[in-house]
């Protein structure tokens, strides 16, 4: 147990963020990686994978309300959602917010993840855990798309690490071309392309890559407190262009009959519809 | 000269960023302030007061194209501007992008400031200095406004430290009172309110006191890389409530009549307008 020491961000060789711990809670070598959950005063609980912030009890509204609701609701009425990574459950949680939603398969490959964060961080995930529609699976997402059948489901959610280590291959041809087949025909694919002041290459050969596989790629922004450096990108890959054209009065109706009007603390549809709107300094790393 | 070390910004006790430092230039206790600039391999040259990141060559673009873009192209056609604090010369340059501006007036407290501006950070504010256009006073921003005469400009743009220390005067009732009245029919004001992730106090109060000598007190976003913990806030309060609400398109052609339009790195008409729809975590604090 550490006592008031800084624990030092180390995604980038010479920037980042350190916090004060005031008490370290875990700190497990899974067969994946290193994971570390600490109390900060700053934040509430942190969880660190491989020496990277994964997420924070007191900002990981900002990230997973865009990153769940702003696809959901794109897509208007999503039955059946598939979740890759997002071992904390937290994006779990906000799927199965959306009324329309009869199934949420959740893919993680490493059992440690969930394991801790249900002891952990418990308030992360909630109930979701316990859900009737929740189908958790400790696996491997690549494996998953890949056996998965045509069509069956209406949106992919990424939450994946950077593409370094366990999250490599997620940010895969191989993987995309699957997410293509599985998805319906008006589905769409989300995923994390990383923060592009500090790692626009993650931006750029993502969709780049998306873009062999789906006729619309786009990504929108969010400012999430922790993942420093300004907006983190979200990409969204769709079948269907008018998932993406969607006027800010219809969200607002799409998420009043979802039940999620009122429940959210950075989402709005305001800034669902603003949040493609993106500055030219991240807008040039995006095909066409 | 440090080579190789970590510089900790201090703003917060118990959380921040720190920068690897390649090469100090500067260290200077000036009768205000600490003022150091160092080089970064991450973020170029960096100056820091107090402990407390001000810019970076990387991201400056981002703060000064929203805090001197958006209240100008708000107002529409200003032609007189005054400028509090910003020594480093960024937001002059701005400024003076304009082609409507035919006055713009910079007053900063510490001469040291600029000085050191000039010798190690030439690139901010380019040949703003030497434009006949602007008069640059190093004096005390307080006694400027108490001095200038009723109506004499059409946006004050106040560019100053948190409220501690040496920027604290620029938060009070006296400093706005005096803003108003000196302030035309069409006039505005903005200023930084930091960032309400980390400091909410900064936004609600500055708010609540602006909202005394101004009718409409609103507040939009900018994702700064280096103000790290989400979206910073800068606050515009306004005598005439029609510069809050102009349309993207509005916006674009002001923009194209004032040479600003494709200049830009960060703001676009669309960013402009998205910018005043706030996260509800952040709308809270405001008046009303």
């Amino acid at each position: 147990m550490t006592t008031d020491s800084w624990i030092n961000e180390t995604l980038y060789p010479d920037w980042g963020q350190r916090f004060l711990v005031k008490r370290e809670l875990a700190r497990v070598q899974s067969a994946f990686q290193d994971i570390v959950i600490f109390e900060s005063t700053s934040h509430g609980r942190v969880m660190v994978l491989d020496g990277v912030i994964q997420i924070t009890e007191a900002d990981e509204f900002v990230y997973q309300e865009m990153l769940a609701h702003v696809p959901l609701l794109a897509h208007g009425a999503p039955e059946s959602v598939l979740i890759i990574g997002a071992g904390d459950g937290g994006v779990l949680r906000r799927v199965l917010q959306h009324r329309s939603v009869r199934r949420a398969v959740m893919v993680e490959i490493d059992g440690e993840v969930i394991r801790l964060s249900k002891q952990f961080l418990p308030n992360i995930a909630g109930n979701a855990w316990y859900d009737p529609r929740a189908e958790v699976i400790v696996g491997d997402g690549i494996d998953y798309v890949q056996r998965a059948p045509d069509s069956a489901f209406d949106a992919i959610i990424v939450d994946s690490t950077d593409p370094i280590g366990v999250g490599e291959v997620l940010f895969t041809d191989a993987f995309y071309q699957n997410c293509a087949r599985i998805l319906g025909p008006r589905g769409l694919v989300v995923n994390q392309c990383g923060v592009p002041f500090m790692q626009a290459d993650e931006l750029r050969e993502t969709s780049a890559r998306r873009r062999r596989f789906f006729p619309h790629v786009v990504a929108y922004v969010a400012a999430v407190p922790t993942y420093v450096g300004g907006f983190m990108t979200l990409g969204l890959a769709t079948k269907d262009a008018s998932s993406l054209h969607v006027p800010a009065h219809e969200v607002r109706a799409r998420a009043h009959a979802a039940g999620i009007l009122g429940t959210t603390r950075y989402w709005t549809p305001e800034i669902h519809v603003g949040a493609f709107n993106l500055p030219p300094y991240i807008a040039q790393h995006l095909p066409e």
